[in-house]
């Protein structure tokens, strides 16, 4: 770990690139004065902006390209045409180089996990990356994994989700032991697919001293906040997450229309204005905005294309804690921790060779 | 179809058992009074509860029995001990004989599901039941399926599921052709499960008259009612089902936290009071309370075990439309149509057997 948090930032990636981007890193400067910010991408674009934040300026370098990956490209055209001088291309190669700790980029997933995967490799013993997000709970924060980066999981796969997931809450949420959780259903008659219950067992088996293994969890548990970490394959955490917002977004809608339907609401509403912004901060996606790229050689942050300077600020941070607390390293040793009596046998990478 | 809708109901299912299922049948009977009620269960426990309700007493005829089902039961030990003498298993015994149209019970979904499956068996060319939930949106509500029957899906399943759904969604909201999407996720790099794509192919060739196929849908098209009937396999609907009930319960905490905080905020709600019972009202679990079992030769309707007599009736009302509007009939029909150049093999069913 160097002395500062070093950041790349795909400046052109998202809905509205630098306009969105640079903002969002003098946010987060401000929170993390420790942080340098290598940024990619038009340089004409880009130096007015930085200007306009003095202190970012000083402790940002502009890289220029004229190249950026569009929010439509497919990541088989974004892998194909000039992807060695994108923006988005650029930061994950400072990581690869490491000359950044992390990566951060608002551009279109399809094409990040695409570059990231084929440029940083999956970790030895790791089969697939996953995609971690932060989901907000009645208890505050909770992580799911994976939430779409690839379609079904063996147990073997389950248990190694359950290992990232661990080590990214135990920098994030700060906790020795943090509680985990694999995704199932509780109807009775069909007990839940064969690789989750193997994966359960493997756990229970491994017991590992930096996790806390607690068993099966249902949908309903994500939102209580029951564990730190949820375990799931990413199509089934993928619909569970856009169902989650789809039903928040739902809630507001109704809750908007109601309060403004009758006189006597809005009245009530102003009244009650303070408890609803409180309430809203406590539901604000952009404090959550920024799901993590795991199971690669480096870290890759994903933040939401459509964000804005504050919610992009979040994904910076996320990455600076992520580099800060050295996550990748957390993961390495839980992934080939010794076996428990003493040989060095490093199990759980020998179990998938 | 009878003059009257026949409806056998498990009196002593549920964690209320005859003390909801009976002051839930009466306001059911209110609302459609051309209902006739089978109960099963305890005389002694039933008689004065239901003269406490004259019309319902009118409407419905006893049948003893002392073995009910416990919640917590196991299917298998459900399927052994003296389950023909349950008020569960006579309940969907009168289907079967035909001395009912359809049963209602808020006994364990585990038991309710093995033993209509064992005792009524799946319709002809259906793999596996269903079990269709209804959804409140946006819009007003839409029916998801599959939400926990079964595990798994191969194309001619999810089919099958979009067929019964569309059928469903005819009789209950009146629709001449529902619009029916299949649920898959949007990551570029990961597009969707084989199987669903090939669902979407079979449902686009069939071009069904009875159902219009939009194309794929994700989590969160759910709540905004982009169609009429979202089609998955088991696991995810469950998972999709539970996890939006815990976001709704999680902001419905929020909100009820925030409103109670400050005096200024608690001034606000007795001025909104009535924007938020209008609110409570549309996500009011009660009114979606019901899920179908579909794909066996007789229609069961599953309550929530631990509703209130309110909720009860409308899980009722929901086996009052699907016996009234006769959605097995709908259901075999589709299934079964002839292909559209007029010979009439049984496409849909051929394609499975």
């Amino acid at each position: 770990m160097h002395q500062k948090a070093r950041i790349a930032l795909d400046a052109m990636g998202g809905d509205h690139g630098p306009s969105v981007v640079v903002p969002g890193a003098a946010i987060a400067l401000e929170r993390h004065p420790d942080t340098e910010f290598l940024l990619f991408g038009n340089e004409a674009e880009l130096t007015p902006l930085v200007k306009a934040h003095p202190r970012l300026a000083a402790a940002s370098r502009i890289v220029h390209t004229e190249v950026a990956i569009g929010m439509n490209d497919k990541p088989s055209q974004a892998l194909r045409k000039g992807r060695w001088k994108s923006s988005m291309w650029l930061a994950i190669d400072a990581v690869k180089k490491g000359d950044a700790d992390v990566a951060v980029s608002a551009g279109n997933t399809g094409a990040l996990m695409a570059m990231s995967r084929f440029h940083l490799r999956t970790l030895p013993g790791v089969k697939n990356p996953a995609i971690a997000a932060l989901w907000p709970t009645l208890r505050g924060e909770s992580i799911v994994l994976d939430v779409g980066a690839s379609i079904g999981a063996d147990a073997q796969h389950l248990t190694d989700l359950a290992v990232m997931g661990g080590a990214m809450a135990r920098v994030l949420f700060d906790l020795e032991r943090p509680t985990v959780g694999l995704l199932n259903i509780g109807v009775e008659e069909v007990k839940g697919l064969e690789q989750i219950r193997e994966a359960g067992r493997m756990l229970r088996d491994l017991d590992l001293q930096e996790l806390d293994y607690v068993g099966f969890v249902e949908g309903d548990d994500i939102g209580k906040g029951k564990v730190d970490v949820v375990v799931t394959e990413g199509f089934t955490g993928n619909i569970a997450l856009k169902t989650a917002e789809g039903t928040a977004k739902q809630m507001a809608t109704h809750l908007r229309s109601a309060m403004s339907r009758t006189w006597m609401a809005r009245i009530g509403y102003l009244f009650a204005r303070q408890a609803f912004a409180t309430m809203r901060e406590k539901m604000d996606p952009r404090r959550v905005n920024g799901g993590v790229l795991l199971g690669l050689t480096g870290v890759v942050i994903k933040s939401h294309g459509g964000t804005d300077a504050e919610g992009f600020a979040y994904a910076i941070d996320m990455g600076y804690d992520m580099a800060r607390y050295d996550l990748l390293q957390k993961i390495n040793q839980m992934l080939r921790r010794p076996v428990p009596d003493g040989s060095d046998t490093e199990r759980l990478t020998e179990a998938v060779s």
